[in-house]
């Protein structure tokens, strides 16, 4: 018998609706697919029935403690409105606070969804029982956030922890944002397909010129190959820590917070790039080399529990453990804050 | 009558004691010179000397609310201790905070000199009435201070606000930090009579070369030409105000605040510099694209008594205000929070 919150997780793809105790168990989640392509009214009409459906469900063992919705893209916080999302195109304008509250009759909570992945995370997550951190999540982009004190750090207009368009080569490749060799061309999943291609294209990667002409081509097929011990795979995931590690490296030396936590999908094959990452965060930045934990490769330090002695005021970097479940655990915390 | 704090600078150079209202005007300002062939123990005692001398001359008129008392270099905040301070070679390892209350008799308040400096601007200066800013000093090397809500923020060990080593050129000049490119070797004093010498030596400025051999060559030196038209001087400031602009860029990204402000000595030097240091940024940040106030210039905005509807969620990047009484005022500042 516990209180509980609702947390929805509104993705591109995935609409994610779960109850959460307010001592973090997950008590259940339900998977919808997000219908895109119709009005948001609509997706809002299922969201708001299945919250109901799991408010049903657990109002009988506790009290429902408010709901954290995150959302993918530019939210106006204070006027509840998607500004912009490239994952949810029709979107734009909507004023989506607005739209939950009339259906539920209740207050509600909202966010960017990587900042309440960052929640998530420093809640019960690879950042258990540190109170400021920032997390950075390598997808097709780089999302980012900063949690400081145990609260989501917006800036002045939310825009706070675009890690993403931080310059690591002055002259290096245009991004969309009107910059040249922001960190995301290049420590992204987008940047690492880009990089595996230029060196096909320049001959210098035969075995990813191979799978590159069987089907899909995805930071997937270059991680299976850098396993396998093909070196131009290998390569290309050096240069991809490289980049991590001079973005990680100004954030470190801007922020000084205890901990970095690193998501999204990419950092599954930490492995193949952790290691230039931290050779390249150490010499770059004179924060990080001044409170450096012992274990350089960060292999045993990071996870909550191992946040002990040896690794007080030091700058761990370290990667997320709640996965895609990170965000709705965030959404939960922002209810219960 | 007014209640008072007495604030300290504890300069390589100058001490400067001085009693300010809580209302923030400056009472009195005593001047010493710091003599850092002594012991820190005789400065200490000259200092308190001081101290004493003028909470006699403003007690009968209000009270004495405290002391803050900036240093430069890393200090030990816990501790109270001088960690290293370039300024103060005989000072690493003492520790001043129990000195001072030893013979005060009395609690005080410390920091680093650079944070306090974006406190008094904060307070008094160029970013009154904005809660949360960044401070960048431009001297010998690039300080920097991060307030948020009226608060100076550390960061885990104090080290939050390390601008000046941010990476602005991969691949470029090798910095005392152990990393190559960083801000300060380009956008500091020292940056500048590097660049002016490179230049000479490359046969790129005969103006300049001149004026190398005229005695002492310094930023002012280099200015002096700039604004005499000569080419060459002007030049370095245009590379000068690039490399300022790209580490604020990063900094933008990552912090998303109201307000910049730009202090130190070559501050003096902002028209020769400003119009490319606004370029870089622009062009270079995503976040301060979307938030430029309307004259880009930054010549109209960023005074305090500007800080109207039309910068409100703008990002406002300003010279400093205070000159070298921005620490003064901070240290009054911290004595009252």
């Amino acid at each position: 018998m516990s209180d509980f919150a609702i947390a929805v997780d509104l993705g591109g793809t995935n609409l994610r609706i779960a109850a959460i105790s307010t001592d973090g168990r997950l008590l259940e989640k339900v998977t919808l697919s997000t219908k895109v392509d119709l009005s948001p009214d609509h997706v809002v009409g299922e969201m708001c029935d299945a919250i109901q459906h799991l408010c049903g469900r657990y109002r009988d063992g506790g009290a429902l403690i408010g709901a954290g919705i995150g959302i993918p893209g530019i939210i106006d916080l204070e006027a509840g409105v998607v500004r912009k999302s490239a994952n949810l195109p029709n979107w734009s304008g909507y004023p989506v606070r607005e739209a939950i509250e009339r259906r539920l009759g209740t207050r509600i909570c909202m966010d960017n969804d990587a900042k309440l992945a960052a929640l998530g995370e420093q809640w019960l997550g690879a950042a258990r029982g540190v109170d400021s951190m920032a997390m950075i999540t390598l997808g097709t982009g780089i999302g980012g956030a900063i949690v400081l004190d145990g609260k989501i750090f917006h800036g002045m207009n939310g825009m706070a922890g675009e890690f993403g368009h931080i310059t690591i080569e002055p002259d290096g490749v245009r991004c969309g944002c009107g910059n040249r060799g922001c960190a995301e061309r290049y420590a992204s999943a987008t940047g690492l397909v880009r990089m595996a291609r230029e060196a096909i294209d320049s001959g210098e990667a035969p075995e990813l010129a191979k799978a590159a002409n069987c089907g899909e081509f995805s930071a997937k097929s270059i991680y299976d190959l850098a396993i396998q011990g093909d070196k131009g795979a290998q390569l290309i995931f050096q240069r991809f820590g490289r980049a991590l590690g001079m973005m990680l490296a100004d954030i470190v030396n801007v922020l000084n917070l205890n901990m970095y936590v690193i998501g999204g999908g990419v950092v599954s094959a930490w492995d193949a790039f952790a290691p230039t990452m931290f050779e390249e965060l150490h010499e770059r930045s004179v924060v990080y080399a001044a409170t450096v934990p012992e274990d350089l490769s960060g292999k045993k330090v990071g996870a909550a529990h191992n946040m002990d002695a040896s690794t007080r005021k030091k700058t761990i970097v370290a990667r997320a453990i709640l996965g895609s479940d990170a965000g709705l655990y965030g959404g939960a915390r922002l209810a219960a804050l």
